[in-house]
């Protein structure tokens, strides 16, 4: 039975624990809080983040690290991407040597402008053929009642791939095997900030046309920076890149689409922080990612255009018509 | 002015009518039935198929075809798919010699395997590069509403394209133009197939994660055949293929999503005919695209699942259920 440490214990950490051990592995799961680790050993349910689906007796909780990193084959990332380097450095000394790191996160860092994986590799001096990540089509709802779901498990080491395809694959989730990190991470990302504009539409009243146009130039606004930093086009015409994004844009679950939708109907950032919990990563996500796009010398009008109704410089109706009023052309270069 | 003869009164010959007459051109519409020219004569609203919707002065219709052809600069033939040889070769004596000829159809025709634009080359025996085609994410009713909505505008005559560009082209509806008509028909042809097969999954009760996941594997099955017959991939990637998929697969308003939920909800093909006016377009096109794959020797599990399930021979349960079960592997090949 291979053991699998779980450091977060949020929706999409509690879910993909439910994966693992559906899978028959023994899940350990890291929780910050004492009530979250206390309802997920005792009411075998995480209250907070999942209610409502019962957790199977192979996945425990505990909030020392050490206790959850100890024997790990494989250990598991899911927090906050702009926390990762912090609490790393915090894990890094305790993580088993050889065991595979799995990244569940999207985002890419403020400042150092690194994808999570590059995060990892530095901070936890891993090298890059140990770290994965697990990037799909994948609301965690969804998958935690068990709704048939495929994804990607992508690692530079094909072999590493393959194991972590055997131990997620379970009768609901099907896992296909990617050796592009760098698509999935950056697909991963993106489709944070598109789905923030398509929330946008949404919030300003346009319908299904507008919704699918914007999904349409927002991968090939993600397409273009992930090709020029060398991943492989049809990641990002896969599950890690059109299925997420298509995911992420349909669901009224989506934090991302939520957040632009309150912003379309006229809310400010702060407004919207200050009313609500969660936080959407997109919102974050942009301003990395047009730093990205503009080290790499890529045109990323989306990721432009949203940092600036995010950082309320300009209204979501007027992003929304400038994004339509543009000359005609081609629609090839 | 330009003066612009459209062939079909229905919901989206009426929308694009809307559109050509926003952009300042003189539009006559042919309809089949005298209620329907009536109604737009005299009521200025094409009461069965876009109720609500105000049409201008600059549209008018009528039932005799020769009337609505002469002197037309542009000739836009919007009629059932199955049923364009037998009107068109009723039409083609009477159509201007050099009108460009716009195709707004998305299907292939059922024998003879032609797409609509090789269907009007052999039946008005006009040279390709007179033919042309429009399709992208353009529900007819949001267009009608004058929501903003991004077509493409393909002829693999240049000029012709950025002529239609220019007469399409109005404050609501952004056209881009291209040059790979075979990709946009193949593209608009088999969204409708996969828009069934979203809709079974949306009536056997499956979620955003599952319907992301059959359009991401829909538009790499569109993307195979049409690159076989010799597409510009980002064809497939772009409006006239992921935009139109997406908003057809989003829409409650598509008719194939609907035909594909009520089969997923357990009617057969029969029942659902006996009780709905309208017809699937995409329950007649999976057997000629089907067709078409063996033909050009490419795998097309969709149309294949989806052809059983239209006829009967495959539940749509068993339909998900083979499409989810499949060993695992890499994602590309």
């Amino acid at each position: 039975m291979t053991k699998i440490a779980v450091f977060g214990a949020g929706s999409w950490g509690t879910a993909f624990s439910l994966v693992l051990a559906d899978a028959g592995n023994d899940v350990m799961l890291w929780g910050r809080r004492d009530e979250v680790v206390e309802a997920v050993n005792e009411r075998r349910e995480n209250t907070d983040y999942l209610p409502g689906i019962e957790l199977p007796p192979s996945i425990s909780a505990s909030t020392d690290a050490e206790q959850v990193a100890a024997g790990a084959d494989v250990v598991v990332l899911t927090v906050p991407s702009q926390s990762l380097r912090d609490n790393l450095t915090e894990w890094a000394p305790i993580l088993p040597g050889d065991a595979t790191i799995v990244s569940l996160m999207k985002g890419v860092e403020l400042g150092s402008l690194m994808r999570m994986s590059e995060v990892i590799h530095e901070v936890a001096d891993a090298s890059p053929d140990r770290i994965a990540v697990v990037s799909g089509p994948n609301l965690a709802r969804e998958i935690a009642r068990r709704e048939p779901a495929a994804s990607v498990v992508a690692c530079t080491d094909e072999e590493r791939a393959t194991q972590l395809q055997a131990i997620t694959h379970g009768p609901s989730f099907r896992p296909y095997t990617s050796l592009d990190v760098l698509g999935c991470e950056i697909g991963g990302a993106y489709k944070n900030v598109v789905g923030l504009a398509v929330g946008m539409a949404v919030g300003l009243g346009f319908g299904d046309n507008t919704t699918a146009s914007v999904i349409t130039r927002g991968l090939a606004e993600t397409a273009r920076l992930a090709t020029a930093q060398g991943a492989n086009p049809l990641t990002l015409m896969g599950l890690a890149g059109l299925g997420d994004l298509v995911a992420t844009c349909s669901s009224p679950l989506s934090r991302n689409r939520t957040f632009g939708e309150r912003l379309g109907q006229g809310m400010t950032t702060e407004e919207i922080y200050a009313s609500t919990r969660q936080v959407a990563e997109g919102a974050k996500s942009c301003k990395s990612l047009l730093a990205l796009a503009e080290r790499e010398g890529v045109d990323a009008p989306i990721a432009h255009h949203v940092d600036a109704v995010v950082d309320g410089r300009m209204t979501a109706q007027d992003m929304m018509s400038s994004f339509i009023a543009r000359d005609t052309k081609p629609e090839l270069h």
